[in-house]
């Protein structure tokens, strides 16, 4: 296979976008990618997005959006793996140019969800569980998290408060970033007086309804030096793994064996391990999603992950900075877009280019992208050459 | 890249399979497969859906599928363009096995359509056109391909006979097939006598909603030979493209230009052209796609799809048999699965255990399998070796 890197990155402020339509997002994204890269070369592309059918009436966006960002006849491959469609979408880019069958993939990643009503976007997030088992019966994510969270709190005696810290230090980093959709900072107290959700889980556990689209060109490293491309930001660890879609099928409520198996399969293909890692962009859809994540994919040992927050490892002057971004909490989430979005802010501080978060001397750095309650996940392993 | 061989295909008897819920067909398909081929490893996997969401209200099949297959932490791939959701789903496996990426790749093909009703299937299949331009305004597939059949009637004098004849061929093809959701001959007059749809297209112009799911399995031409397959079918080709999702943008109606480009980039990977294959399986949505899919594959001249049906040149025993397991419109048309099916059909023929409807001397096929109203299209080339 051949080495692959990212040439360019695109992603728009997110939030409310209500003057944006779904195929005006990604299509932004997409120009904006361009414009970074210095090229509009694309011999083929991947579409990650959750659930347009359900948000927005409209499938077959491997048509639309190659179709309106005008590039007839483009291979265009639309992926999905609930909120893990973004990372999917790359690691699919990736295998096309890895394998030879296209030079220039353009992976872009979208969701409107503002279009529809509160509950229709919690329904059409809730088909990301077992439909049979779990959204039908009435459980959605926050009750699907606040389950993960309780079990969390029983087996390693996890405090309401190493949960707030996560809200806290993600909306931190999020007021540094001029993109994110709400960039403010936040206290604990913001936290914990928030509107109870799914006990224990508040208002500000939770990643908000988002619109957005992000996008990343991939080529050969061998095209990227052509191109002069300094730094050179090469993926080199591409890691994927499925789990239960069911919560009650888990041995372990706390274990997110997907997140384990597809981070450890990334750090396998790049030949290293977490520690080589500078830090990591990971999928807080729920507070307690990052603190299982960063567990399962060994930064810490189990249970240690709300400790670490609260002593402020996980901060952007910490050991091991997590969601330098904002992550889901206060970047925004929408879905398809979040795993696509974690690599161009990976790709924004290897080159040093994040301005007031700025992770000092990065120069390896990990993602984990997740989709439902743990059913999937999607790791990359980016480094500076 | 590495060779890729089929070594196992899988699918049920296709209907209103009322018994059978969405994750049933996927597993049912896998466990047949896996019967055909003499082993049951899967390294990773892929899911062609069009819109499990609308349909089931289940996205995520990519946790759903490996879950309920029993197959933990399998990395696995719902793909999804539209009705050519299917021929994705191989074309994505077989980049998975050609690249190196994994040996052996599961390929499955669903749709669960019966489970709401007619209104409801109409729209969820209606948001592979262009929402904002199409579907919105309440036109659906039947209008859509209505619009194309008149604008081939007024442009190369195609009869309303010609149209029926695609129909009749299929379903007398799919009276051989026991797998087929309709498997009864019909007459021409069963055709220009059914209910008017959407003028000048009939009931019996139209393929049906269809519950069903079919799967593949692919590995490296080299595990084949060790596994002793004989005949050895081997994907030679792989072709893939898209085209504006709304008809207005077209130049010409009858023209499907993701069609031709799909299928002369897979005849071009295989080192072959149309006439060195021997048969088809080709996506007859509604009777005019197989006579413009035709045409813009090489088959025939632009304009000589209706004559050349109406000679027998199509059937079974013509120069150029095309849907020898009866198409869409008789085996059935559950959108996710129709592209996997057809490549089912393809190995079947080609490994000459069609029976009845058995192809003489087939040792070399191409697919083509289209989303929307030519939206997208995949074509595969398969050969013996």
């Amino acid at each position: 296979m051949r080495d692959v890197a990212i040439i360019g990155t695109g992603m728009m402020k997110w939030g409310e976008l209500w003057e944006k339509s779904l195929r005006d997002l990604a299509v932004e994204a997409a120009l904006l990618c361009f414009e970074d890269a210095g090229t509009d070369r694309i011999d083929a592309m991947t579409v990650g997005s959750m659930s347009s059918g359900l948000f927005n009436g409209q499938e077959h966006l491997a048509s639309l959006v190659p179709d309106y960002l005008g590039r007839p006849l483009t291979p265009s491959i639309r992926v999905e793996s609930a909120c893990a469609s973004g990372g999917l979408a790359v690691r699919t880019a990736f295998v096309e140019v890895a394998s030879g069958m296209a030079d220039y993939v353009l992976a872009v990643g979208v969701e409107k969800m503002n279009d529809v009503s509160g509950d229709v976007a919690t329904y059409a997030l809730a088909t990301a569980a077992d439909q049979d088992n779990e959204a039908f019966h009435g459980v959605t994510f926050p009750g699907l998290y606040a389950m993960i969270a309780r079990a969390h709190m029983e087996k390693y005696g996890t405090t309401r408060d190493q949960l707030a810290e996560v809200a806290v230090k993600n909306h931190r980093n999020g007021s540094l970033n001029p993109k994110a959709q709400f960039p403010m900072a936040i206290t604990r107290d913001t936290v914990l007086n928030s509107q109870l959700i799914a006990d224990p889980l508040r208002l500000f556990d939770c990643s908000p309804v988002t619109d957005g689209a992000a996008a990343v060109l991939l080529t050969t490293v061998e095209e990227a030096k052509k191109l002069n491309k300094q730094p050179l930001v090469v993926i080199t660890g591409v890691g994927h793994a499925t789990d239960t879609i069911a919560l009650s099928q888990r041995k372990d409520l706390t274990k997110l064996e997907a997140v384990q198996a597809a981070a450890q399969r990334a750090l396998q293909m790049a030949g290293k391990t977490i520690k080589d890692m500078n830090f990591a962009e990971v999928h807080d859809c729920f507070t307690i999603a990052e603190i299982c994540a960063m567990e399962a994919m060994g930064v810490v040992e189990p249970g240690q992950g709300g400790p670490a927050t609260i002593d402020g490892m996980t901060a952007l002057d910490g050991a091991f900075p997590i969601n330098p971004s904002g992550g889901l909490k206060s970047k925004g989430h929408p879905v398809g877009a979040t795993g696509v979005a974690q690599i161009c802010e990976c790709v924004s501080q290897l080159r040093g280019t994040s301005d007031k978060r700025q992770i000092k001397n990065a120069r390896a750095a990990i993602t984990q992208n997740m989709g439902g309650s743990g059913g999937s996940s999607v790791s990359h392993v980016l480094e500076i050459r």
